[in-house]
């Protein structure tokens, strides 16, 4: 058979019709996967936080470490001096001495969480009360405030940056560690 | 003239082609100019805490406020009690409170500041010097860590959470105020 040429040009109309309107598709299509990574994305960053707890309660120092970014990628801000944990061995130091001064597990609590996420980007903010026995046998319960920021490296949630803190009493020049949300 | 269903033909294949590569080379270019984005980004970011330090340092309160999302959007832990300032307006009256403690201007340094962003979430944190005369005549000149989650809405970059803090020495119950970095 013969093309017909009037056949033809309609074929080639479709066709491009058909394949122009590919690319809008595909963005609404890319935007509702969007909103379910993101949804997704929080998720994971919810489950790392989960990971880091009960590592922690478990006094578990390599599993806490496995949450966060290796090398210099990792800056701290923790509870206790100094100013900050440059890098993840200092900090997994830092951790070290502070699970020490516990006698038995601890328990963690979080309330008010709030976690943000968009690409490989995300950040993760809640209260925590953490209580347990210290080794000199009195008993510890803190309420503090944890914030971390994340970035989803190869594949993988990890925590870039750590931020831990209770309030000060300028007058009194005190950390203000009975303070309940 | 007849239309030449061979040459009609090969624009169909022509015209196929063509269409076909454009998400390739679109997705190609989405790519770049997401890098660009985020860099720009960044600097978005760093323009919303240089307009706070510059708001900060003139106690000017509603400078400061600009570059906080409205309402409950915000979410702060700051250096003083209570854990948590919920919304924008007690965080104001944070604001207006801490800024009345000083006579004259403030100055304020950062270092060591890093931000990381994706799409429309970032955060930032450095180590930052806070220097001033309280009214009592007292100098002040305080290091301390700040952390700021962002968002962008409708196109501006607003922080939705700060976190203010100094270490607390445990073995003292002092707030250390005279830490350096």
């Amino acid at each position: 058979m013969r093309p017909d040429p009037i056949r033809l040009a309609v074929l080639v109309l479709l066709l491009f019709i058909a394949v122009a309107a590919t690319p809008q598709n595909s963005a609404k299509h890319t935007s509702s996967q969007a909103a379910a990574r993101q949804s997704k994305s929080d998720q994971e960053i919810r489950a790392v936080y989960d990971g880091w707890a009960k590592a922690f309660e478990a006094k578990d120092l390599d599993g806490i470490m496995a949450v966060y970014a290796p090398g210099d990628a990792l800056v701290a801000y923790d509870i206790v001096p100094p100013l900050q944990y440059v890098g993840k061995d200092s900090y997994r130091k830092d951790y070290q001495e502070f699970l020490a001064m516990y006698d038995g597990p601890i328990k963690v609590e979080y309330r008010d969480l709030r976690i943000m996420s968009s690409g490989d980007v995300g950040f993760i903010h809640a209260v925590e009360r953490m209580s347990g026995t210290l080794k000199n046998g009195q008993k510890s319960d803190i309420w503090l405030r944890a914030t971390s920021g994340l970035r989803k490296i190869h594949g993988k949630w990890l925590i870039v940056h750590d931020h831990i803190s209770v309030p000060a009493d300028f007058d009194t020049g005190k950390a203000v560690l009975d303070l309940k949300p």
